[in-house]
């Protein structure tokens, strides 16, 4: 269950209205890696999860907060529109442009759709979907997804605090840019803790057998482009992170296969193939079929 | 520039056809962690990239590679539709239900749209979308979610080897296994290097100074969840892995903040309000708007 | 069967073309509440309904009206790209920042793909898609879907009314304005119809037993948030509008229950668990599994 | 701010596992009308209103309660998938069609990508998007929303009711169903409400002075299809809802214009004009256009 | 306008209800190249189109057409969902297998959502969306894209007469394929004519003067991948379609350019580059920034 | 296999940058008929092909050269991104509206995700999905598909060129537009060849046998709309593009059916029907069913 408090997790008041701002905000409260993926994430890993103890007790921990990450950015997203223009005529565009250039850097749905109200959407618009979360189950593998996404929001939040100047804003960023500092180094933590625990290893999924993987190729570079720099870094020689083996180099692909003959399905899905015999013979095929019926 | 052999990197031939896994392999074709997705996010982030060397031949030389698997799947999968029944009516489902189950666990767009043949799309018949890539021009971010997206991966072409027993289909996955071990391993290794040269380091991205976050917080573990046992881990107390500060644990927030009093937009949004007499003033207003104009 | 005639359903000329304004007008055209989605809303309701008589004529009396709606709108935003820039050169957007304004306050598809075209998609270039729809077989339920439709595009309409001083487009959307108090009328009408003649009840679906509910909680206010003004309204104390009850105020939830034990599924889908040893257990039954196999 | 419990609002429980029954409760859980849009819908609602009391009070007790129905759906979906199927082969399939039925119905992502876990998709796998919900400004119409989305979500409860006979399945829904009914209640009674305090009346917006309105058809029935029964209606004779007017019947429209000339936009969009020598000219222009470049 | 007709355009009412069938009949309906796609692709094209005379009749008249399709697409599968199963219990799917297949084959929207009606989306359950829709305002370019639409539509419908034999399915079918072959070879047809009518010639657009392309490549084969036969089909040599030149074959590119640097954007963007001094560098930038500011 | 070689097929150098072009660039990468889709699209279409020889090359040959033009558009994105401004603050836009004007024309996503990289998807932010290709194992419709695929990118590529003056990305469009007259030419050719070898004919599918259509309407021309000038076009009389039959023309539909009569599905399905007795009898059925469970 969820409990809800009428009070932010910090302050979240800008200095003045910004509609332009409001939809570059947008990214983080809505988009890829913005604070609903975040806070759904966690928590569909925690629902997912099959142990009851300190990794379950992580996850709905900082999943929870998250939705009061998406609460302050939705809050301040209504204020930076406070005075969002909507009798913006033509007339008016063409002796200001300020207020024509304003009007092309606002998400148009703040004003027509939400009334000056946030979005559950990213800066151009495309509104949040499920598919971006990960919850796979495999911790090891879930947790470098979220080392990922706080480092990618951590990013986007950096680039932001560069748009506007407004105090009250980057002031509310500075706290972002705080909290995702600690998730980062939290959720590298815990996947290193997953490690030393041996509760999992490299490779992910670390129990499935590796002597049923094609072995030989299992700590091969092949290098498909014509760069040869790629050869002088740490994964083209040396022992491999996962401690089974060792790196090495090759230019290109060590295997390789004929391409299979093509398919030649059932003669009703009106395929093409390419000698008008066997046309004929798929032809008849068809209409022999259609006779049985 | 890309140039194509008639070659595929592995066999890829089943032992016999089978529609209904054909729809599931769509799943590390065309979903979220398929490998339309790596080969995309590879070579996006090497067209972005700041760095002309060996960083860059890295992604250029494994985006290549993963085309290269975009094929062998979809060469699987279209023989693995060779036999895919078309002529399927109400008499033979009702007579024997296995064909039934067949249809039933099939992508039907396989049959009506492709004739047979493979689609850029997850197993769930989601089209693959460019939504689904990372590249931010951060490294060390990339190279954490490349390392994700070659877990995700492993972890469902394992689940994948489990749901048949077809020999020339478990070949090809026992290949694609060993590739996603070297690929975990190296883009770890990768992420690891940019750490050692100094070129990046935690949290990323670190050139912005952490004097301009809200410090305070930057290394609190703050529980919204009322499980206790997350203090127990390495993420709650100690050294954090950035190096640059001690995790400290609380039960709860450390800071909060009242709720900004709610907006007033422009009247002619026609918001709601919760006085009687402020809508009288608000419909005077916009009546007033609209008299000026 | 529809026909369709070469004339509007009222004049849709403006005075002047606007490209910027086309790209607003695209909300009520594509968007999640646009014209598209009553139209399609209201068709799939008569397709769907069980009934010959008054309601379905009812909705394919006012879906196809809808169809021309669309029109009328799109046709406008034809006219107002007609003078949309295509030779927009950065030396002109240098010289004059109102031609950059306008410039990026447009549909760049309108430009690029369609040639100065109206498309099917809302303000922000997202596609109008079929999951706008509501057509559930339940009269009660879609009416009142219906009516929310009409709600929230005449407010949309209304919020377009203010965003330009255009005579001829104003002429259009005073009509649009019309006919949506027309049909919100209209669907509220029919929905009391259906209370009065006894069709339809409250609550949705009426025909389902009130007795297999959870009926201690049928009629309770839980209050999840820290707010205590909730307790004041109508929904809080007194008889509920379906006849049924009486409404009582709870802060808080009346009923909770453990969260279950985490779930523990097959080891070859490579989740988790928190202990080394059921990790050795799980790895051997996947072990086993394999070797099984 | 939101503070999770570790506790959920009901018992969510199966007395055994279904598999194919975990994907048909994605509807309820990430469908158009499912947990997660009403959860995010009233919260949305909540921080964009314009008015701090009662009515915000409601939109935040009740959305913060459907987040705890979101973990209520998720902890049962993962329940019933916990002895999902991993290691279907053909040969399984081929002998037992039972076995092939059950995988032909279930969520492949549940096993493939989740690990036998939940998603936040719907029944047919199409993810949770922010376009599904509804936060216009405008109480009495979010309200009207709310309510239809309450109703469409009891219907859909109610049907799933019936398609299974596992009585801790159905006693969780019958906890939903009951909560579906108090909220459908609610939620009329609070539209009620606010039309009787008079802070908002119909048609919405009511601000929007009607006298700009194109008033000769704002209570016109206007039949575009050739049914008659729609006369017979309230909607077609009679006081109008609002209270602003009558209701009147026309068979067909009572307003008709002229479609406007074909645009003629600049002819380096190259668009198709109907006479040769004209296309010349626009060549010409076009040409001219180069060459001035 | 459009006024509704309550007659179809042919008979639509199946022999016997097949629910699984009624999924596979959307993918017409709401799919790629569903009905909802030409219709509204051709109502596009007319609303867009630079001239009054036959064209715009064409896409009018045969668009009009193509929305009685939807209506009898939608008509029939609510009938084949006349008995679609709503009370099945895992005991039922247990000892039947022939309804635990049937089930898994339906879309379970059909029943979940709209209470056994028909839906706007394709087989998978993908919604329609208008991104499907081609209208540039190049008649020879979209008349192509006519052509194909049908094409593809003729080939699904195809498929789709074998996959039952339900006499009132097939002759509806055969209708549809019927009107299809007439459509093909209509919009063959009115491309043709705008050739010989000199209003739109090969390449499109033709007014784009050619000049302006890098012509030494226009007419060239250039071969990526290594097969040898396609130097002998008609595109490798020979005159070439539009009149304007001749074929020539060439084993790979026949021009290359060296990659550009990578590039430096502005150091607050947080990009990585190589060298850890020009990183002192960066960061010293993005300091002396923030310092500015 | 692909191979990747670190150089351009044509040079894509800007002389300066420019954000605002890079958003519109973004179209022909990322956008319906951009060089994502049709490089996904040609080597869809090899690998489902049921033909080893010439048309395969031709696709395979065809599609690899089309991911190098991904190469060339997101290299010269990147480009035209290098002085992308991040440190815009309100203060800059007051005060300078050219600075406010290219903001409001930029791709939000280019800054904040992607650190002033490309990104796949079109002009508007929408991302690529794989619903925007064509492989249908038909190759006279495929083909056709590909011919209008080349000419809408031809067309929009000849838009782009006129909204700048940069000689840098007026000479990669040169280029660009060279090779789609070339791959224009070679569609048609390679159809015009499956038509003369006698693989294919039209109608597409030839090989349904056309007595199986509804032959009295395969070559009527219907008219849906009220213009009269279609009846003067090539496709309303005269012999048809197939060779099989003859144009006629019909104002109006030849053929007509009475609607059916309207579903009565299981009655705990809920829809709603038109008599209150009926009704009961429904609930009566719902309730027996009920109690039956």
């Amino acid at each position: 269950m969820f409990f809800h408090k009428q009070e932010l997790h910090f302050q979240a008041t800008p200095d003045q209205a910004d509609a332009v701002y409001a939809r570059k905000l947008q990214e983080v409260l809505g988009g890829q890696y913005g604070e609903i993926t975040v806070a759904m994430q966690y928590m569909f890993q925690g629902w997912n999860m099959h142990t009851p103890g300190k990794y379950r007790d992580l996850v709905f921990g900082i999943g929870s907060e998250e939705f009061g990450h998406v609460e302050m950015l939705a809050t301040m997203i209504a204020q930076l529109l406070e005075k969002a223009p909507v009798g913006v005529t033509e007339a008016a565009v063409q002796s200001d442009p300020t207020v024509a250039a304003v009007i092309g850097g606002t998400d148009l749905q703040h004003a027509i759709v939400a009334g000056a109200g946030a979005r559950p959407l990213d800066s151009m618009g495309n509104p949040w979907q499920g598919a971006y979360i990960t919850a796979s189950g495999n911790l090891l593998a879930d947790f470098t997804a979220n080392a990922n996404a706080e480092m990618q929001g951590r990013t986007q939040v950096a680039r932001l605090y560069h748009m506007t100047d407004d105090a009250g804003v980057r002031d509310m960023l500075s706290f972002l840019l705080a909290r995702d500092t600690m998730h980062q180094n939290q959720w590298l933590a815990a996947a290193a803790e997953l490690r030393e625990e041996g509760v999992e290893k490299l490779p992910v999924p670390s129990n499935f057998p590796q002597s049923k993987e094609h072995t030989p190729v299992s700590y091969q570079y092949q290098n498909f482009s014509d760069g040869q720099q790629a050869s002088e870094g740490s994964w083209a020689s040396g022992a491999t992170p996962d401690g089974n083996g060792e790196f090495s180099y090759h230019d290109g692909p060590t295997t390789s296969a004929e391409m299979p003959p093509p398919t030649r399905p059932d003669a009703r899905f009106y395929g093409t193939t390419d000698l008008p015999d066997s046309v004929e013979k798929m032809a008849g095929t068809a209409q022999d079929a259609l006779k049985r019926e």
